[in-house]
């Protein structure tokens, strides 16, 4: 059956996330899988999402793969899928991809931006984009914690309870903090993130920003390896799943 | 009594608009009189508003005028509206107001932006804030009707039925189209607007930018001063009411 992948923008808002719910409820793969479903004449048709964003997270650049059951030209497709799909849901991009190609086990790494505004009154246009902390954050403090995260560690403390990874290593290439006038711009990318990682990881850079938690402090939990010890997630409305990146060879 | 002006922003969405309706229906101004009346003890309290923009026109700086029954402290004030107020109104800045201010009759002229996505596909995270258009517009054109509208003129070609002025003639000190790859940004400023005018601006804009209308055409029916001879008004979505300016005497 010909293979195909999707990039989908989503606004995370209104759905409890990328995947389908064993007790129902409204999901990005429902909906998706509901559009594929109906293109491929009513067969079951099942989507693989790159990473299983939580509920009220959204995504600029999710993928998906998912086989039909006869060929059809992307074009047409993206336009069909757009004309099926909810309107907090698009396919930017759609395209045949290589044999083997899974939108998840295939990829090489994701990156994710988290949006906060920090101090004053939040613009009711940011509400539903990006997180809001009423007081400035310390740049400088925000800043070291982003630090702490590059390279090669193990991440157990910024594991929420309900994953099923096998190990709690991860290599994060990226974490950098950009402020504009007192908003955070966070981003991060790497190998793979846990439940909760990238929340996680902003909580603790705002555990640190607002004078919470010392540096040092949070330094040596994450080391300890014991989400116990750890702040708690930052919400999910300011995350955004930005990209995820594949092999040369996978791109088709 | 003591006299105050608040700078509203509001995501115009889910709202009929600023003004109160006489058959009922959710209001900006609706809204914020009942948050007032509730911080006055129940008293009722008349809000004016600078602008009376229309369902679905978004606010980064609107600003209203009311009396209060009693003297009350500026971040007080902000900080109590916005714990009584929806989170798609916030008030940005509170402040006593001069004897005299009208939050209309004192303004003397108003910013207004139309951000519209054109081509490809629209990102969910725009399509509150942002009208769209499947194609690319020529920016050229786009540009020419853009300069038709500066300097004082009759905008009847651009009135809404509706509308009530007594004249329509308006100085437009500023109309400028600005391309971000295929997206425009239309900001205009003006000592007023009549009903629909912005978004009939823009309708102009669009019927030239897409070559529905030459702009020869569309310079005619500017000075034809007749509505009929005017492409429809733009969608609601699109448009927020920037700024409202005041002379010095009047910010107190």
């Amino acid at each position: 059956m010909p293979l195909y992948r999707v990039t989908l923008a989503y606004d995370g808002t209104d759905f409890l996330g990328w995947q389908l719910q064993r007790r129902g409820g409204r999901t990005v793969q429902g909906v998706v899988e509901e559009a594929l479903s109906r293109l491929a004449g009513g067969e079951r048709v099942a989507a693989f999402g790159a990473g299983r964003t939580d509920a009220g997270v959204h995504a600029l650049g999710q993928v998906a793969s998912f086989d039909l059951p006869r060929e059809v030209e992307a074009g047409g497709l993206r336009r069909a899928l757009n004309g099926l799909l909810p309107e907090d849901v698009r396919v930017l991009d759609a395209a045949p991809a290589p044999p083997g190609f899974h939108a998840r086990k295939s990829a090489v790494s994701k990156l994710y931006r988290y949006e906060l505004d920090c101090g004053g009154v939040q613009l009711p246009q940011r509400r539903r984009f990006a997180a809001f902390v009423p007081r400035p954050l310390d740049e400088g403090a925000v800043g070291a914690v982003a630090a702490l995260y590059v390279g090669r560690h193990d991440f157990a403390s910024l594991a929420s309870s309900g994953g099923s990874a096998k190990t709690t290593v991860r290599t994060v290439r990226r974490s950098e903090a950009a402020f504009t006038g007192p908003n955070l711009v966070y981003e991060t990318e790497a190998d793979g993130f846990l439940r909760k990682m990238v929340r996680s990881m902003v909580g603790g850079l705002v555990a640190a920003g607002r004078a919470a938690v010392p540096v040092g402090e949070l330094a040596r939990a994450f080391e300890a390896r014991d989400r116990r010890a750890w702040p708690a997630p930052a919400p999910a409305r300011g995350l955004t799943l930005v990209r995820v990146l594949y092999p040369p060879a996978m791109l088709g």
